[in-house]
């Protein structure tokens, strides 16, 4: 950020009077530019035994395979925003949406909510973001050829999980190189 | 937002190619400026049967009572953002956190994160946004002056579930006039 989006002065990065954080301020409007952490929306969307996963058109990670997910909206609710990605990904349904895990991604200031969506019907379709959509049993999924280290750390919990027939919500930090830390 | 952050010239209102939503769009350095949600974090401060409240010394609702919460940062985890607040609305610690609740407040483009915490010891002051600070008892709780409908919505559900001895993670929807939703 150089520019104040309000009135086009330049700004500075300096901690304001009263805060404890440098923030892009303009001196000319007296606007403070706060910047947040941003929230991916996702979804495992589940067929009886089966998931499916989407195989990335885009960068970063094209050709690898993940669960839809994608920056929530203003104006959206966060499992509205896990639909709506399955819908734009997959092309599929999900007629219901449990909170599965919360992992934080501080160092890129993400934070991941992911959600268990049951699909309405076995009906899906690559998306524009997707090479090929496909219904994954769990000795099928690709996991040397998964997209993050959240989604393999995901998959994990959510096959153990599967297992025991119960499904709490999970939560940790994922840092870089795929660390794994819970520190409460 | 009228001006681009990056290069100072006046920002157009499209639907970028590709894309379906009309984004703030920059013609001369063909920057997108996305706007996304903000994730309130807050902790309900646990000490044997008692929580701590504080009494907000800032507006909106000064005067009025809520537990501690504000903006997560960018660098931070939802925990480790849930407990700073902690600190510098109480001058507490809490050497637990637990996520309790997941609320959408999409008409605001908020989501509030909210955890159960453990009070390290029942040592508490007001901090600078704070009139007081005070631990309460559940027949205690000041109802008609608590500051928002998301912290009386997650009140009433903490202690009914104390009753219970259980405390599941909430997902819930509120709406403008305190109207609560869970579509899913």
């Amino acid at each position: 950020m150089k520019y104040c989006s309000h009135c086009a002065h330049p700004v500075v990065l300096r901690i304001p009077r009263g805060d404890g954080l440098p923030r892009y301020v303009c001196d000319h409007c007296q606007t403070i530019h706060y910047q947040n952490p941003k929230i991916v929306a996702g979804c495992i969307p589940e067929w009886e035994d089966r998931i499916l996963l989407c195989r990335r058109a885009i960068e970063p990670r094209y050709g690898l395979w993940t669960v839809p997910a994608g920056f929530m909206e203003n104006g959206e609710t966060v499992a509205g925003a896990a639909a709506r990605e399955t819908l734009e990904e997959t092309c599929a349904e999900v007629d219901s949406c449990r909170l599965y895990a919360l992992f934080n991604l501080p160092h890129i200031s993400q934070v991941y909510l992911l959600f268990r969506g049951r699909l309405s019907a076995p009906r899906f379709a690559p998306g524009a973001e997707s090479l090929e959509v496909e219904l994954f049993e769990e000795r099928a999924i690709p996991w040397d050829r998964l997209a993050f280290p959240v989604i393999r750390e995901t998959l994990r919990r959510y096959f153990a999980d599967r297992r025991t027939g119960t499904f709490p919500v999970h939560t940790g930090d994922l840092l870089p190189e795929g660390v794994v830390a819970d520190p409460w």
